[in-house]
């Protein structure tokens, strides 16, 4: 049985209720050794460990936290053929292009970012009233963050490496990951690398802890235990309501990303002008990852009439004559065939694929569903549940009424796009559809798909309830994401070297950019125009 | 019976339940006119009401917000006298020196700094990325806010005129406020004049709707409903987590303000020093307002000895020498006696008061609670419950060791003070006790009473759960409160002309503060250093 790193080393699970181990999705032959399933003794163990750690790291430097981050970025690169190996085995997305190019320079990226947030303190956003005497700011929650990471980014996302990871860190909190039981030994591997990274920096070996798998009872015991300072999830949306619910109830700031359709507008004028481009935009994007990602265009509006015929042709003939997918696990498998026949049951249309592929494994077809908008608008509870795979459901209007009609039945989503014409023929519709899907999503495009969610400071990666459980917090980009692990501390008429390095009269590094007296600077305190 | 301002005009209950009349606290007459308790047809109405103007006040522009906010502090301070009369015969607080001089003009100035901010727009936070093609900032949330008001601040925090009311409207959300029942024709005269405001600047009638009173129910049956964007509390802690569990089901952002002891630690210094001193501003800080403020200073820890003996004879004399207090009404007496045998029966001894007081109407005399700091350690939940009114639990604390014991005890408070020597002698005890406390409170005074909370930018009047829901969000300060009442929006390569007018490549006004790729600057896109 796998050792997890609980309490600052490896070690045997306390109290092991269950064991299991990976699997291979490409096949469905269980791979590499047996890992606990965590009894109620190792969260207990985990819990009062970071706990224990918290002040210690809430205090800490933050050079040493920006020496964490960036060893363990480093780490992650030397044993980058290793680990995109071992993250392949168990997820099939592929070494390459995907997990050596894309997801691993987005982790290492995610890392040295927050690695350079932490050292410039910008997460702390400064706000200082020189005449009333009081300097606020964001600082370390002084407890420990749960993180539960998703089955879709074994890297980018994963509890003990990925961007909560990142956030939680930066904002020198200890983290309790909850690992995805779709890859424990990418887990374990990374999770080797985060320890020997915090030895690196000297930060407290239990900064960082990794649980493989909890039964369900026991997640929701961890998210509502009064210790932790706030908790994250990626996941389901049954995963997530439970654990919101139960965090919510102690009183544990819960931050959940929980699915999400996003909504796809082709407006006529696009379509007529470059129906065959944008729909190899949309198979490209819906097919990427086998459709695997939170912001996976999952309904796609199309007017009625030629070109939007053209363009469901064109994407079913891209649809049929790609190869099934290979999906991360039975479980998705699982989920994506009773997702397709609800829909199906809600009066959907199977265009192409809806069933298992081909050969071993996870394997789904390409799938494209069609309805049409009066009876999407009926069934808009049904007919927007999440299918978490290579599918897409096509919503054909008539008119632009008719598509303004969908864009109003819309709940809480990521993301929502409009595909307009480049001549102006689309603008006032697209003005319309716009305000109706701006408080609908996170997230607005033009004229480009959704998936690709950069990390950048402007970025929203979240998105009104039910796509996440607050609109007012992002998953990705910093310093915006550490806000979910930071609290708000005010210094009211506080001695001044009593206080924080960010709140004192002098810059801590002249650089830090502070809001004083209204106007943000990075001059000193006193020095300000 | 007495209308209600609903849908846009004042209008009789649709379906009231039952009705209530003020009382005059320090007389215990009823007086006035008869109110509804409002039953369920009243809430739809007024949340279809608001949902119906929402997006059209989203769309608003700034200036319309501004003016509105602007003529409704007009129209208070033109009618002053008659208000502060009306909210004294309610209340008891007195005309002068506290509504007419403190509680107004704070009022005032919070509505006319919403104004400014809803006009210069910072509370939008722009955050743009030239080269990601990403611009992000807060948002409306096009979706009504419902308001509880509590019992203590019958102008300033107001459901229908506070500092909620106030961030709701900023951010251009309509408003629906649940009054409070203690001062009916105070939320009478102040929401006819939000309603002519509302006539002055041309928004829409239904932006600001105001029910008095609702059955525990109802107020749930509110909270949970999903057409609501936010609702926040100011209030008891058992309506505020009633009303949260509700909110939190429908995925509702709630923000509660639900009671806080406020902890003050006399170190020994600070009393030797200036014992007498501190014991005159610490009576007057408990005593002011009859003690029924948010952050009435509930907890003292004073060291054993000649100079902890000095202080607590001071404040007691004093304590015993001041006339009993009015309290706001039959329910603050009931409960405060309820909070005083609940703090006896946990092993407190009374100093003296503890009963109510002579005359007519509410009034409870000065009370000063004494205990030790091991007993208090040991019954920490107990005497931790809130006293709301005129009432302090003296902590005597047997050296640094047992003061630092105590620090270690107290859950989430709004607030957290250190009274420590001038020549230094406290330092070292005061770092280790503010370490402590830190993380447990919103703000951390030195040397001075957390009663007074400045309009302030830098001003955190929150914390840590169970003091309010959620450790990130303040309510008073301007522009951080509005962040309750917004949504982050991303835009993702979307057309400059579709953009909103904060995020487009021209300052709005020249002066707004965006970060454009990291630099805070009002500097127009493609003109920044």
């Amino acid at each position: 049985m796998e050792p997890l790193l609980i309490a600052g080393h490896w070690q045997s699970s306390q109290e092991w209720v269950a064991s299991f181990r990976a699997e291979n999705p490409a096949t469905g032959e269980t791979i590499g050794p047996e890992f606990p399933v965590s009894g109620a003794a190792d969260v207990e163990l985990a819990l009062a460990s970071a706990s224990a750690v918290a002040p210690e790291l809430a205090a800490a430097e933050p050079e040493r936290i920006g020496a964490f981050l960036d060893a363990y970025a480093e780490r992650l690169e030397a044993a980058a053929d290793e680990l995109c190996a071992i993250a392949d085995g168990e997820t099939a997305l592929g070494v390459k292009p995907r997990l050596r190019e894309v997801e691993l320079p987005r982790t290492l990226n995610q890392l040295r970012q927050a690695a350079q947030v932490a050292r410039s303190r910008a997460w702390t956003e400064p706000v200082i009233d020189t005449r009333a005497g009081l300097r606020t700011c964001f600082a370390p929650l002084s407890k420990p963050v749960a993180i539960f990471g998703p089955n879709n980014f074994p890297l980018a996302f994963n509890a003990v490496s990925g961007g909560d990871f990142a956030a939680a860190i930066a904002a020198r909190n200890p983290v309790i990951a909850k690992a995805h039981p779709a890859h424990p030994q990418t887990c374990r591997k990374l999770a080797g690398l985060a320890h020997r990274a915090l030895g690196d920096a000297g930060l407290p070996a239990a900064t960082v802890q990794m649980i493989y798998h909890l039964p369900a009872a026991l997640g929701l015991k961890l998210v509502s235990d009064r210790r932790l300072g706030a908790a994250a999830f990626t996941g389901s949306r049954a995963g997530g309501l439970a654990l919101k619910q139960a965090a919510d109830q102690a009183g544990v700031p819960f931050y959940a990303e929980m699915s999400s359709i996003n909504p796809v507008f082709m407006l006529p004028g696009a379509l007529a002008e470059r129906g065959d481009e944008i729909a190899k935009e949309f198979v490209a994007s819906c097919l990427a990852g086998c459709g695997q990602f939170c912001t996976n265009p999952g309904v796609v509006v199309v007017p009625r009439g030629a070109s939007g015929d053209a363009f469901v042709a064109a994407a079913r003939k891209a649809f049929e004559t790609a190869p099934a997918g290979v999906l991360l696990a039975r479980a998705v498998l699982d989920h994506l065939q009773q997702s397709v026949s609800g829909l199906r049951r809600a009066g959907a249309e199977v265009l192409c694929g809806g069933s298992r592929g081909d050969g071993p494994g996870y394997r789904f077809r390409p799938t494209l569903l069609g309805t049409g908008a009066a009876h999407f608008i009926a069934h808009a509870a049904a007919l927007q549940q999440e299918a978490f795979g290579p599918v897409s459901l096509i919503v054909r209007a008539d008119g632009e009424a008719e598509m303004e009609s969908v864009a109003r039945v819309f709940e809480g989503n990521l993301t929502g796009t409009l595909y307009s014409a480049r001549d102006g023929h689309d603008d006032a519709l697209a003005a319309r559809i716009a305000r109706t899907l701006r408080s609908r999503v996170g997230r607005l495009l033009n004229d480009r798909m959704p998936t690709g969610v950069a990390v950048s400071p402007a970025m929203n990666h979240g998105g009104p309830y039910p796509a996440t459980g607050h609109p007012g917090f992002t998953s990705v980009g910093l310093p915006a994401s550490i806000r979910r692990f930071a609290a708000l501390e005010c210094y009211d008429h506080v001695r001044e070297d009593r206080l924080p390095p960010e709140l004192r009269d002098k810059n801590p590094d002249g650089r830090l950019q502070r809001c004083i007296d209204g106007v943000w600077t990075a001059a000193d305190i006193g020095m300000a125009a």
